[in-house]
């Protein structure tokens, strides 16, 4: 019997540009000319994923063609079965980076309390990450890739296209959020600008007509794509619909570490890696499995296993949030504002311990903390909690009697966070260590 | 060195109607005069915890007024530690039940979908719990109280009920939840009906006063309270902030087990049980530790930290939700929203093996499922995840090649779950086995 | 369905001595007059536990007999399933000890190094216990009955005095172990003195029959009896074979804490306490699961099911040993010396933190360490590691660069472990608080 | 601040013979000429640990110079701590095998029930191990380096050569371990044969010198050497005392899994593998953490942190062993014997599932199996355990009543394990998928 060998089917030089890489694209769409096949049950391995940043995101790997053993493609009503076999960063590129955009810029889930943009490298060492911008914590990534889904039908990129673009035309007056949310972009509509769609010529009637209606990788959809869940991570296997022939699987948005809900938006550690993928295709799978949450069968959601080698921490903090807001106003069982009250709520908590508070609200994007839904009945305050794990400390950071934790540390040992031009001033491919 | 001895400072008789039990009331309020005494340090024990249901809830066990070790009560400011040492069901009365209430009479989170009210019995064996209404499943439970605060100030009580009054006032127009939702109750104002307080006679005028201002127990809020937060455990300390004279700690509402939201609002393992608290005063740790989040120095949160025996489970199958709602209608970053439909596709998958989507709904309202908020900053999709530990169910519930889950179980082992009538009919002291 | 009582079977009372307690004995034998009956898996609740002490171990809870819902008992060659349900300390009665007996009294397995008695007490709160005489620790019990297992049948009993019997025959000369082990006693024969047989009267003929040939309770056997697993705790199975008609029974020797290996002999803490069993008897199981290892069809071991609430912890430090003695003498994969080696280690590491070594000891012998056998084939050394989770320590007793722990602790909180005297000065009922 | 860059000392290349590698050696001596300098704190990747086999067991890989960041070199007495950042299989060469050796080819622990040769091999997906000679099986791996150590002082070689000779010159009849263990090798005492000393010429009188006196790599002892500790793994950190100047650091005998115990002798999953390790040296530390266990300060063992990614399993099924040998007769506290006995009840019991006792008996080999001390000190029965994860199996591996499973599979799926020649016949640099 032969072993299964992965197959390298997205390489990538990360010494390029991006849009100079032939099987890159940002933007979902049924079909693209030059997919990648890929057997069922094959080990794909990508040795690349790109950086992602700024208003080009997000850099796609794909997508490819899922086929079985017999040649026959996945087919729409299929579940596609894909196990995240290995992952980690690019061997000689073992850094990343955390960062915030400016609130004309994207802005991030508390952007109200820190508009300006920021941002920490880190280092990995083997499977801890560190940063000369956030001393005193070291932990172990949860990597895992932010982007992995298939390909939308016409059918479901039109669903998406109308929802979104009915959000955007009804406006703010429709949203019950607290200002600042408001202030942020409701939805990033199809754009051709910056569209990247592998080996199409740019410019082509062919390529003009994908562009304007492919849909933007920003957020999750029925297809999976840009869920940033960190628990999809080694071992895990994760159960996408299939919605046109072949799956056209994409992934990228490599990242070291995340905390749930990624909350300074570019938040987890974005990194330069690898990933190995393999595929099975369950047949019938999505109507099988999957029930539709909506007026067609499209409305469907991935499901996932988790796998077995998550870093185990035994000791957790936890700050919990209810939906009133900062302004004292009292929303109906809103987790959004519960969650972002815990959120502060840890922010503040942490400062007291030597670090400034946008040090901490880029930790809590990326560290392993854990953001719970922890009461969502008990009408009006839903309760939402954030967990952190007390390892990743250097310091012990739990309430004591007697102590006084608000003074400074005594010796502040490396610079704070980094200040950032508008427009990110994100590192790309040079390794930054020599900044 | 005298030992710890642990005290029982507020024994009940479940076989007692609750209103005749001397310790026990159903309100926030800053003071009774009838608080037991509490050392610093020592071990309290409540020896039954009273059941909770209908309009009654809550009825809990104190108030307990704290002092130290030289007879000085906790005072505003300060922060009380109190370690969940010990807790379970009461010997001799090994059994519980979760519950849904009609739409009508409060309702749940997917009250829109299941309107009618069911409950299910659970039977302990030890730390497992089994019911013959869900059968195929047995799980350990994560037992905790609901209910564990300290007693508003004055200023406090007036903020909650004005904030709540204004969102009664302003009405459902001003909410963007699905419509069902719209239809539970906004919020439960101060009503003297059924109001209990502990040793006050009911009737007098002192009586009279306090009910009619005296908050509700239902929502969780700044003191902690009925914050049915699963993994406030055995050995977990939480850390609640001072308002009056003493804390007047308050505790009820004991749960075997419960998921996170506990989504069909009775939704837990409702028990009769024992609790064992240690408390420790943390002098000024309020204001050293918690932040106020709104335009005055009492809006905070409590802190906790978990305990080391919560149960260990190595799989877990996932369900993701999206903000977009069953009627297909795109919301911004609402993680109730895609919180409500990752439960929904959770109770569609898990109904393919045999049960009723009651009996979904009941069992992931108690079983230790994982609510978290994935993905709360990617417009206009909040992503919200449940995750469940594969090891409650004797069958294999993974998506698999080639299986057909969705006919009926050959053999269907023992009834549904109980209908119920509109009050409820819930159990109260008497054991159901018989039924 | 009426639900599953625990019923009381083996009532304790703590106060009066254990000989004065119909049900106990310490001895095992193929049967008793006065078997406690019991259904296949009811739930079986006995409590108290006996203490443990001095030449009398063990004081036993039964035997029970145990049979199906047909009357029907358990038969020889059957399996007996026990799923440990519930079990802790009597209420009342939360507090244990753990002790190292005089070398000349029992020993221990480092009665070389440490050939004094001393005990220390243990408090408890709720999952946790302190000790004054060891401070600086709290750790949560893994709660478990030394004592589990069936009864022998004639043959079996009399194949373990036979090879008993032959063992202290041939000596010391034939053992290779270093010097001081083998001044301890090498078996405990069947001995008449201070046997106790529940309510066989003692001195009567029958009582003297049983009484010279039933065996001591010291050691695991076939049947399970002694094992000191720790692991056999809430929510865990054991699979004891049936050697005679109704299975028999017993159990007792409650610890609520213990190492892996027990090392100080008395090591784990020594508790009263309660204990709820379930059983069902897997008929022919003996036959079908176990295979004997032996020239008989009687020489199988027990096998059992962990728990899923054993406390979790995240961070070990690890101590190994080598098959060396402390001569420098080489012994050949000789995982005993291996791991007395590091336990040594152990000791003497962590007694640079401010510990005596006799406080080290009497603590690894009751803390949640592990002991593991790591490698048993590279001749000629045998690897045993033990590990300890660091979070017990309220200091962190790592490793560090520029730290020098090996001074004294600048503040000697409380006293030393106590000292004993020969006959151990062992508390029994009293609490010795006061003491 | 410059990022720490991994950089590669210890160039493998897998195609060629290992003797013609230059860096290679297979015995610990004080010195070698060509150590590799590597500074404290640098990250130290090694692309090729060299696969081990047969006579000529272990190639390492060093041996490694440590100096700190003012160029001193570690010294005698220092602790070096080295952290194992990152490992894993050789990108293209994802596979392994696990084996049993010829009873007069070194044999293993179970040689006497398991006297011929035999072999799995196993492909790696990502953290998972599948055989298709073990069919049914799949389980993440717990990779490590089974050989970790620094070089022996002149004073500390002599002792161990002088403990082994006399091991072996004493012969057999100082042991009591059960026959067969009687006729496996005793030690292997320093033989010229085979001798690989990385750049010093083969025959030369500086090799013959080195090569007549150099310790065998088969033992683990006082410097770390081959202790095949299996949480020795990602994220772990070792305290090797330092003997020589340098320390002169070497590792190899890379292993994708192991059970502890390593029953089968080459029993983990062999494979070539890449690792990255990071080092800090304690000056000093060696005396301030370590104690003597013997007549010279050189008596010392490592200790170690373990990682917080190993794989997490919730069920375990144990299996107990006494220290009665298979002949019925009865040892003192022998560990040794009650591990033997542990493992065979294991493979008795799994080979009821449909597998042959060859096929259990590399399983227990190579799969995170725990092996555990439980009862040390009950006179005359040591107790060991082993706890094996039922995750791993594709089937229900419990005792049930009234299943059968002691007859064969139905579906016999693929080969059993490969029978091998005398000589091991085992796989080198060939990927033997084809075979």
């Amino acid at each position: 019997m032969a072993p299964p060998t992965p197959r390298v089917v997205v390489p990538i030089d990360v010494k390029k540009k991006p849009w100079r890489e032939a099987p890159l694209h940002n933007r979902w769409h049924r079909t693209y000319p030059d997919s990648e096949m890929f057997f069922e049950g094959e080990l794909l391995s990508g040795d690349g994923g790109p950086l992602d940043w700024g208003s080009l995101t997000h850099y796609l790997s794909g997508p490819v063609k899922v086929i079985d053993k017999e040649g026959i493609p996945a087919k729409p009503g299929d579940l596609l079965a894909v196990e995240i076999c290995n992952l980690g960063p690019l061997p000689g590129d073992e850094w990343g980076y955390t960062a915030t955009f400016d609130r004309d810029n994207g802005g991030g889930f508390l952007t109200d309390h820190f508009p300006a943009p920021t941002k920490a490298i880190w280092y990995f060492e083997g499977i801890y990450a560190y940063s000369p911008h956030i001393p005193g914590v070291r932990f172990p990534g949860l990597t895992h890739p932010g982007v992995i889904g298939t390909a939308p039908s016409h059918e479901l990129l039109k669903i998406w296209n109308d929802r979104e673009k009915k959000l955007v035309d009804d406006g703010h007056q429709s949203l019950k959020l607290c200002e600042v949310l408001h202030q942020r972009p409701l939805a990033s509509l199809p754009n051709a600008k910056s569209c990247l769609l592998g080996m199409i010529k740019e410019g082509s009637s062919e390529w003009k007509k994908i562009a304007n209606e492919a849909a933007r990788t920003i957020p999750r959809r029925e297809n999976g794509g840009n869920c940033d869940i960190k628990n999809l991570s080694r071992g895990s296997k994760v159960y996408l619909p299939v919605f046109v022939d072949g799956a056209n699987l994409s992934t990228g948005d490599m990242h070291f570490s995340q905390g749930d809900g990624e909350v300074s938006l570019c938040g987890a550690i974005e990194m330069s890696g690898f990933l190995e993928l393999k595929c099975e295709i369950i047949r019938g799978g999505m109507k099988e499995y999957l029930t539709p949450m909506g007026p067609t069968p499209l409305h469907v959601n991935p499901i996932f296993e988790t796998g077995p080698v998550e870093p185990r921490f035994s000791e957790w903090l936890v700050f919990e949030g209810i939906s009133v807001d900062e302004s004292g106003h009292q929303h109906f069982l809103d987790a959004t504002v519960a969650y972002k009250r815990a959120v502060l709520n840890a922010i503040n908590y942490l400062s007291r311990f030597g670090y400034s508070k946008e040090q901490v609200y880029l930790l809590l994007s990326c560290c392993p903390c854990e953001g719970r839904i922890s009461g969502i009945v008990d009408a009006p305050n839903a309760v939402a909690t954030l967990a952190i794990p007390t390892a990743i400390f250097d310091q012990d950071v739990r309430p004591k009697s007697g102590r006084v934790p608000s003074g400074p540390r005594v010796v502040k040992r490396t610079p704070d966070v980094l200040r950032c031009t508008y427009d990110g001033d994100l590192p790309i491919t040079m390794n930054p260590g020599g900044a």
